[in-house]
């Protein structure tokens, strides 16, 4: 059997069908034409799936299931997108609308961070443990909990919501409507706002002759910097590391978990990212001394994330 | 069939014979001595647990197995106390070493928050409900997790420290070597020195005239001082409120639990604590817009907590 796979997005929506290993045999993808409900959105979906099915010389009988990636908070009980922030979705019944246009019966659905999650706990970085955490680092900070190999996300379907822990009390605000929330201190786009800052106090960084202009910074800027011998480029990667550890170490001690893995664009740095946290994460958790310690990865799947952790949520 | 819990603490072991619904039927206690193995312990504890039972009116054929509540980290699948604190225990197997003593074939071991957390959701604040939260504030900040009715401590049994959240990034210095852990803000150590402070820089707060010098503040102080009208009472309170919520709307945004239940003696200030609380909580949670929402609830078991919930670690 095969499995399929939906990362819904605000600009695209992407499907792939994938094997039971989570390698993808065809994929595809289209806009996301946001219109003032939610079933032109269906059917664009329903009509991809059914290209991406058969351009992968498939038919519908030959998928197992679906499974959809969504923004905001999914309902994975009743098939329902509770709230999918800048897309016409409220406690819409996406699986039965999906399955009737396609005539795929089963249709799972899930929160994309959780989805993710799956997806590395099934076929990716944390593949072969039975307790582990996912955290995506792009324009926010998201999580996903995988306990006993199921997502695990409270009883309203609203958990795991790990970049929306206060790490800074009073501090910065955040678009959840706290002030100092992690997301707002690891996120990409906070690295991007602390590099763009530490070049407006340093006209003589070296990131300036990278980037030319403050618009042109990204998330690389500083670690390519720091990577070059900069002093400021440095400042801006440790302090940016301090505060993604500090939120990492709660996550370990509230979970101690077999493995954590962290995807997005940041975890592109690889070992700039990855050894320095680690050294801070072995030096501060509350398990410092226990001969089991949780490993710490960057996550596997990529790009790729929503399609095949939404293809392995059945599993 | 009866349930025998036993509560070990650095100064006294308490030990009780529960019914199904927790309800003791007789308890006693003796001072726990230190010696430097833990035998000594185990062989007092033995002594105390056959004397419940017998006063009790029982025989040990008639408890159904031994619940034991230990400080730091316990291993409930072999038995064992890994580590705890101010105790002679590393790698300890009590489980066997009290089964031996007393003829008690089955043995439980649980952290003591854990068990706490356990006792709570199967017969206090959280009974009826599958995944709740458990918050003792005490000297510390400690934490329980039961998803699906089980405690969730993690792959090393380490998880669960709730208190060990950093609020503060590179805030007050921690007894577990973190900075700015929630527990050096919201722990009744906390709110007592928060309170001492205020003091200090207000002569005029009426807290002087109830409590005559800073070393008889207590937990009560600062509650008693608001409920007088002091403005610095009510200041301190205000401030402990803040720090203390803060931490139970992160444990909302990760867990989504359906009860989040606080004990410890800082529960006993009852509705002053509780609908403050309830205010910020309903306000900053993600889920705020969800028709489902946390339980906020004062914990039920009280001193009897650890009796009681260790008593309930095999139901």
């Amino acid at each position: 059997m095969y499995y399929l796979g939906i990362d819904l997005g605000g600009m695209s929506i992407k499907a792939g069908v994938c094997d039971i290993n989570g390698n993808i045999i065809y994929k595809s993808s289209v806009p996301t034409v946001r219109t003032e409900d939610g079933d032109r959105v269906v059917k664009d979906m329903a009509a991809l799936c059914l290209d991406v099915i058969s351009k992968a010389g498939l038919t519908v009988e030959d998928i197992a299931y679906a499974g959809i990636s969504s923004p905001g908070t999914a309902d994975p009980v009743d098939g329902i997108i509770v709230y999918a922030c800048s897309l016409p979705f409220l406690n819409y019944p996406i699986a039965e609308k999906l399955s009737a246009l396609t005539g795929i019966s089963k249709i799972y659905v899930e929160n994309d961070a959780n989805a993710a999650a799956k997806g590395e706990a099934t076929v990716g970085a944390a593949k072969g443990y039975k307790d582990s955490i996912m955290i995506t680092i792009g324009t926010g900070v998201g999580g996903g909990i995988i306990i006993d190999g199921k997502v695990y996300s409270g009883f309203n379907f609203a958990g795991g919501e790990l970049g929306h822990i206060v790490i800074v009390h009073d501090g910065a605000p955040c678009s959840c409507g706290r002030n100092g929330c992690w997301e707002s201190y690891a996120s990409a786009s906070a690295l991007i706002s602390q590099t763009r800052e530490a070049m407006k106090a340093h006209p003589e960084s070296f990131m300036w002759q990278t980037v030319g202009s403050l618009d042109k910074v990204d998330g690389r800027t500083a670690f390519e910097g720091a990577e070059n011998g900069d002093a400021t480029a440095k400042q801006v990667i440790d302090r940016y590391i301090s505060y993604l550890a500090c939120g990492l170490v709660n996550i370990i001690n509230i979970f101690q978990p077999e493995v954590l893995s962290i995807g997005g664009g940041v975890s592109n740095a690889g070992d700039a990212l990855l050894l320095p946290l680690i050294d801070i994460i072995k030096r501060e958790q509350y398990s410092r001394n226990s001969p089991k310690q949780t490993l710490i990865k960057i996550a596997r799947l990529g790009n790729d994330a929503g399609i095949i952790g939404s293809a392995m949520l059945g599993l």
